[in-house]
């Protein structure tokens, strides 16, 4: 029998409702013969409420309590939901991290899954026992309650599917599958009906908010077939998977991604010795920013420009951090630009075909747009523009990789 | 170093004002160097708001999975008052029901408790650590989440002080103290400064609502000192606690209890026959109303009426139960009346006074109320009155047996 695990976010549990029509679903498949394990977060909103309440006693609650507090969000759900299943006579139990037993480190508010217990939960599903699971929680060895963080619901789902070597986990949300890039910049933009998981991680980390990047890294770690379908509309959504070696039938660009929260700074004229890049990174690191996109230009005249990305929150704190370091190391000066925004085309393919960047540069000249910065990896190629010609830019893209056509066949 | 156990209800923690009260209230006592173990309710509202999410999905929720969900309400404010009290420079931890392990069996919303592992806590408290320990809930053998019913907190914090042998449990409460009769009726009526456990059980069944029986059941059983206290008003409280040979100097009676939430059903003319008491409460029993006083009186011309009360909500349904067995047995007629009250006088005292019932009745007939009802105790005299003169008896009765003193010296 097939076993699946599903994963239910917070505006699929969001109101009584909505439970109910979880429930409805879960039914379906139930009564289909498939083995069902659910995994649900807290209802919409709770989380922040009970956060909220944490926040009237005091501005920096102690993490092993405020975990304590919003553990209950999805106790709740759990609970709500296995109600719902069995007045349609499903058998179902619900069981909170702690009583599966999801056993976590000790770092409360973020901690990372060690090991899942199946033993009770495979003793259900033999029973016949839909098992729904409260996400985003577990335990530590001492009994405490940790949570996973945010998002952490997907990572529950992704873990469990992994302990009990599911078939597949699917993740229900409020889209129905990942698309060829955000349908809302192009409206030509195609539901996916496979993804690889590097492709995935690419596109998250890129701004595409489908899923979260650990709950994928975890998939893929433990090659976990992962579905993101919509939770209330029929669909295949889409499978997230291995590469299976097919990528002579696969497109070369699966995904445009992009994301406008970055802010570009530039130190020029910096005498070119060596060290330079640490010399200018590090104090960088120490302020705790994170950089994304580094370039360093050939030098002339023995001094380089160097160009980082940062996010655009904390642009005002490394530009006067880099101040500081020009002033040290004697470069010429920091210039910066909050209004630009990074494009980026992802896709396995690209590993077997030559010219695929060239052909991006390409469709970008063809609209007038200048590039900034490029960066690359072996399945993505990022470049920065201004971010007046984003939307121009990823519509030109995904017309040049044949992304707009109106279906892609034999997939 | 003195152990104390301190249970504060839903609405000492109803909001975060009041639980920052609370909290102060713990830091003074933890100030003075006392170990302190603090049991909390829900926040006031929460469990009926719990209960009422589990009721939109069915009328009759999962035992099971409703105490996964009401549960939660004490989770969160252990949580918040631990926050409060280590903003306050406390150190302090909180435990769900589950973590302390409170075993109870698994008869879910009304669960027993079993027995309490005090490892945790007393590790805790040697390390100068406030406890604040879930009210109401425990786990069951099997890792199941349960609750011990409506106020139950009562019980958990009895239960914790027997299992820590502590010097005394303090129930924080809205009243403060046990009272000779309600203050409302009677205007001279005095807090006690202490009652004994028989008296306090007889008081809380007899209608004074300051108590849970089970609680006061338990702290008799385990002899754990209660104490009754205003939790955010200073003062002693009253103490609840073995009877300890002063009956010398006890007054006679330690107060006057009310009930009007009875109704008295009579069946008249039953052919006084062996056995006929249980052929008229059998059925009765077996439609689960439950009776409280009973009385039967003397036959003649070979039959007897036999009268009993029952809970007011109850009338109708003992009523039509009783018709049909006056029709089987040849009873003359069923009569009944919802209009009455019980007044209880109650004390150890009585015990080696003897008299102390007819002065009961002289109070009464002085003011002209007829008595319809009489049952008696070792401890307790209750008789049933035409409701309209319960407070006129009630003030009565405190006069006679000079409960409306200024104050009471010596004790």
């Amino acid at each position: 029998m097939a076993l699946i695990v599903q994963k239910f976010g917070g505006t699929s549990v969001g109101s009584i409702e909505r439970i109910e029509q979880v429930a409805d679903k879960v039914k379906k498949f139930r009564d289909q013969g498939t083995d069902l394990v659910v995994v649900l977060s807290a209802m919409s909103g709770e989380t922040n409420r009970l956060i909220d309440l944490a926040k009237q006693i005091t501005d920096h609650p102690v993490p092993r309590e405020l975990d304590v507090i919003v553990s209950t969000g999805e106790q709740v759900t759990i609970a709500l939901l296995t109600m719902a299943l069995i007045k349609r006579g499903v058998p179902a139990v619900s069981y909170t991290g702690n009583q599966v037993r999801i056993l976590t480190d000790s770092a409360h508010n973020k901690a990372r899954i060690l090991q899942i217990d199946d033993q009770k939960i495979r003793a259900d599903l033999k029973a016949g026992r839909v098992v729904v699971v409260a996400g985003f929680q577990g335990v530590d060895e001492h009994g405490n309650i940790t949570t996973l963080g945010r998002g952490g619901s997907d990572t529950t789902g992704v873990a469990l599917a992994a302990a009990l070597k599911a078939d597949e986990c699917q993740i229900y949300t409020d889209v129905d599958g990942v698309y060829t890039t955000d349908p809302r910049v192009v409206p030509q933009a195609q539901r996916l009906e496979k993804i690889t998981f590097e492709e995935m991680l690419e596109m998250a980390s890129l701004g595409s908010k489908v899923l979260q990047i650990r709950s994928v890294e975890f998939a893929g770690k433990y090659n976990v077939p992962l579905r993101v379908l919509h939770s209330f509309k029929e669909g295949p959504g889409t499978l997230i998977t291995i590469d299976e070696e097919e990528s002579m039938e696969q497109p070369i660009i699966s995904g445009i991604a992009f994301n406008r929260d970055e802010a570009k700074l530039t130190i020029r004229g910096v005498p070119d010795t060596p060290g330079v890049a640490f010399k200018i990174l590090g104090p960088i690191s120490a302020a705790n920013i994170e950089v994304d996109m580094i370039v360093q230009n050939v030098s002339h005249d023995n001094t380089t420009d160097f160009t980082f990305t940062v996010h655009r929150n904390e642009y005002e704190k490394a530009h006067s951090v880099l101040e500081n370091t020009a002033r040290e190391i004697g470069a010429r000066e920091v210039i910066g630009d909050t209004n630009i925004a990074k494009v980026s085309i992802v896709g396995v393919g690209m590993r077997s075909h030559a010219g695929v960047a060239s052909r991006m540069f390409e469709a970008l000249a063809k609209e007038s747009i200048n590039i900034q910065m490029i960066s690359t990896s072996e399945i993505k190629v990022s470049v920065v523009i201004e971010e007046k010609y984003l939307e121009l830019a990823v519509r030109a893209l995904h017309t040049a990789f044949e992304l707009d056509a109106p279906a892609r066949q034999g997939e």
